[in-house]
């Protein structure tokens, strides 16, 4: 019998111990992949109190008191600072078996030095200790990072996005990289001429280029990618609901973009055609650059119209979507491929269902220049639990190189989530522990396994982004 | 090492054990969801002997019997009663590790107190024990019922049923409330006009309404609707193959109707727009008396057309469908939410590949009105076994709530199903034990824990349907 | 704690133990499918050294070893044998939890007696000692076989070829039978009218049928259906990536038959109806002759353009595909049972998201007429390791009968891979004996469940396909 959430926590065997406390423990973290604001991080942010940073913008947090039956005005609404915290410690109890009542704790424990259990009798003892912390210095923005001994950040940023922040950090140094990602999903984001169109002027400034054509737009784009570049920029990253590798001509794109432009809808037919050559030429100016390119598939978003009007996205009601890949994500690789223009590439799949056709069509493509050149991503977003990455681990692990996995990032919008990488530490190494304990690993090669412990942990990332 | 379903059966854990005999086998059953045929509870139905009791519809064992190689006659046909019999005792040994194989000695233990393993050296003995039992008044239809502590069964009933029996046990009370559902699969089905317009003419004669458009079509429903509700229904429920959510206009829909009315068969657009605007109508109807509204979806059904047309539908001849699900259903229930008509609503898949889809889809319709408003049903048909459960109460606790679950019904067709019951509270059990075993859940909390046990098996069924 | 790799790997119980070592073990080996090259066996083939006969044609490697970052140069190209060895040997240690690192050490234990973890330090050792092991009889292609105790093994083969290293084989008989399988995978492949039209005239001179219309392939191809027959096949094998089950007329199909022995490619619907008649002739050929005809679905096949320009098919550029299998595989043998002429079938699946959808579409064509007539087939190809095994009888356990299970087959181009027999017999038995262990399967009935391993290994194949 184990204590609950000990320092052996997921850790079930001693083969697993010894892993994470000798090898994964001391690591530093690479976080690539994240949605922090990076204006909080250049002016070190202070938070008021534990409801500001742990309840403002999470909203899986908000999904498990909705479906606990709060109200909403206790979650995104007007209702008092703790009486919102107090729906959240009555809510908690009701999370067991879900990961937010072993996130909410292992943040408690590992941040604020707290190891009780939140619930209503505990909710104002563990509000006002942990406000109480936040109002000091090694509780800011930055002091936070410095905590988890935060390597490189990478935000994620739009292409007309100033960085101006980025900017900032990097002439007041602190510790931790912080560096930007490209995210250009509003550059192919036609369905809405309106706002694409809005869209494009902004891009117009931004880049000072004038874009009436496709090939106008690209250059604008190119002169925004070499200044992310400029910034330290190593990854690209787009969020699709699948992939699109459609036949087009450069005529019909032009045409396309034309008819958008002269603020006319696509055709379903012209959505597809100009998704697919957008990202395809995304990926050669990536290629061109060195960088990887991530695709995170899979998600329908804003599946609630009357929550979505009074909220706003990424509030969560968004769900997994059950389109298909295997045709479309390879055709696009292959294309990238024949063209000798494929960056080192990262595909993270939402629907579980997906794990091993993402993971098998990501191996067609190793070309013998980069170890691990084509990742299978961690467990994202709803699979960004133990069942989760245990399945993408294992998925990965019988069909490919475990060992070569760049391994975790945390995705999230929150100062506070960098215990989980601890989390996936954890997971990886009981993995490997509960192997060799089974003799499905040699324990001679202990000292192998616990590089690749240290490698999955940090070296494999940096040495593959090169930061 | 545990004895083969001894008291401890499937509960590894100490934990577990006190969780299953402390807090989950004390509570009362309400069966939400069955098959049961209410003239054999109102008529409380004597059995003849095992064989019809246990073989008579069960297409369950009908599947392994065809598997294992028996002929059909010794299935479905005219054999003599326990003839049938010895051709399931000797295909038993062959269902190790199929549920059957658990469900079936589990039936023999808890209703007919047998312990003798079920095989050709022993049937003979066992079909007399148990035979002679169902002689007697205890082993009656109703006295099944009360064996189980059965204190609600909902019955599954087409909208023309005139709900006689329901009626007659209402007025003979025997400790069971037994409740009819709406399940109107027939008023949406004019893929076939002769069999629709035949089912028209039964609704007109039931709801004493004239039908000559869609919306006659509709006040018809609503008339029954409302006797189903003065019987005490609390349900609704969908077999469907997938959701519809197409657009469409009332005259669209009045034109279809009035097509199929006619004798034509619908285009395949047609009985798509069609489904979509009925599943939208239902659910307001369901809405407005705060019903729960079932989908049950996912399956292909009638899959060999030789043994139906000799059997007819629910023989055993059904599968596991492969179709998209994940816009569709979003798609319905974001009109609803957005008409401020969504009832309280439980989603059930048969494809196991669909478990998260359907997970994330319920929740995003969560509105804090009621803890637990939408729900991912337990596992279904196919999917009603300790994988299946498992990996319908893991997806649902790592993407939501499992403390607000209403937990198990059985589906079931015969009165010998309550036991799955225990089957699935054992399973529970079992997964919170292994959790605080583990170190995952706080040991601390067996309380709360043990709670959270009684409301999934009891407590939280009660509260929600409010029956 | 248990050693790498001992005698009782992947028997983690001591039911499980007894279970392999006192069952399992004994049994010889009937390896129903695989792809060995027919001359190598008639010519008793002799391998020069290490690198042929593990390197030689083993895409599973060569995938490892590009994930890697080995260039294709150490892999399929010209480098010296041992320089590619020791690249393989430099990468193995980087496939840990991968299937690859299991198989080649148990390789290495059973096949050379080599107890040594293999490793840069430890290749040349290896190397030599291996090497010099296969310039001896007994490591011969046939001596390899008999090492196996294989009783049969069946080839995959063309309906043009000429069985002569089958016949030559016949003539001089080595203890283990070697039969054709009937792969007309080419007799459908219209898309390519032109390879089409070279294929069909070798068809023709290999049947000495004039074929002009769809009637006279039939006949050409029954030609061809007989001669396997009398040369010893039992099985036929299609390829698909997924169920074609189109409607069509006879008119139809000659049409479109027509056009393309004319040099015209066919429409998709063509393409559809075209595979749908052919799927549906080929398996009343097979249930004339009491076949068993299997199906493989759901890869994608030769995504990398570029690669499958210089190295062609089969060599690791192929992934799992995600069609929908559903509607058209049960109508496929829904109008084979309606017809009466649905032969013994196995369906294998590559997407392990179609487990359930495949196995139950299997079981809804039972007929009472052989036990396991329809079979769910064992993890194929990507599946082929531990997690796609288990979960594979793990569908097969809770939807059907596991002990009228036909077992492993190799699906090898490799001599080599026998030992993946002992691997899929330890996880059998792993499974049966953990759930005595557990009391989910009765101890009293060790006779019967040890049968049953000896059946699923071994008698089972033997009575099924009739040998």
């Amino acid at each position: 019998m184990k204590n609950f959430m000990d320092e052996n926590f997921m850790l079930n065997s001693e083969e697993a111990q010894e892993l994470y406390h000798n090898h994964a423990a001391k690591m530093p973290i690479i976080d690539y992949h994240c949605h922090l604001i990076p204006k909080q991080i250049a002016e070190n942010h202070q938070f008021t109190d534990l409801t500001e940073v742990w309840l403002g913008g999470d909203h899986y947090k908000w999904r498990a008191m909705r479906a606990n039956g709060v109200p909403e005005e206790y979650i995104t609404g007007n209702k008092p600072s703790y009486e919102k915290f107090m729906k959240w410690a009555e809510t908690v109890p009701y999370t067991m078996r879900n990961p937010l009542y072993h996130w909410l704790h292992l943040e408690l424990q590992k941040i604020f030095g707290v190891n009780t259990l939140l619930k209503p009798e505990t909710a104002r003892e563990i509000y006002d200790e942990c406000t109480a912390k936040l109002q000091t210095e090694q509780y800011r923005a930055q002091g936070l990072m410095r905590m988890f001994n935060v390597e490189v950040v990478c935000t994620t940023d739009d292409p007309i996005d100033t960085l101006e922040y980025h900017k900032q950090i990097q002439e007041k140094p602190f510790g931790t990289k912080v560096l930007p990602t490209w995210r250009p999903d509003k550059a192919m984001a036609i369905e809405n001429p309106e706002a694409y169109n809005d869209y494009i002027a902004k891009l117009e400034a931004a880049s000072n280029v004038s874009i009436s054509s496709y090939a106008d737009l690209l250059k604008a784009l190119k002169v925004r990618h070499d200044f992310f570049a400029s910034m330290g920029c190593r990854l690209s990253d787009h969020g699709l609901e699948t992939f699109y590798a459609e036949d087009y001509t450069p005529a019909e794109i032009d045409a396309i973009f034309a008819k958008v432009r002269s603020g006319k809808k696509p055709t379903q037919e012209e959505l597809l055609k100009f998704r697919s050559a957008m990202l395809f030429d995304f990926a050669v100016m990536d290629h061109e650059k060195d960088w990887t390119q991530q695709f995170h598939v899979g998600a329908i978003r804003n599946c609630n119209t009357k929550m979505f009007r009074q909220l706003g996205p990424d509030t969560g009601y968004d769900a997994i979507h059950d389109l298909k890949m295997a045709a479309a994500g390879n055709k696009l690789l292959d294309r990238l491929a024949t063209n000798n223009t494929l960056a080192k590439t990262i595909l993270y799949n939402l629907n579980p269902g997906d794990n091993e056709v993402l993971m098998t069509m990501a191996y067609n493509f190793n070309d013998g220049t980069v170890a691990g050149k084509m990742q299978f991503g961690s467990g994202w977003w709803f699979l960004d639990q133990e069942v989760g990455m245990t399945n993408q681990m294992n998925a990965l692990s019988v069909l490919g190189l475990l060992s070569r996995f760049v391994g975790m990032l945390t995705d999230s919008r929150s100062f506070l989530s960098y215990p989980r990488h601890e989390y996936f530490r954890r997971i990886l190494c009981n993995l490997l522990g509960e192997d060799i304990k089974n003799g499905k690993l040699p324990r001679s090669e202990m000292a192998f396994i616990g590089q690749m412990v240290e490698d999955i942990s940090y070296n494999n990332a940096k040495n593959y982004f090169k930061f």
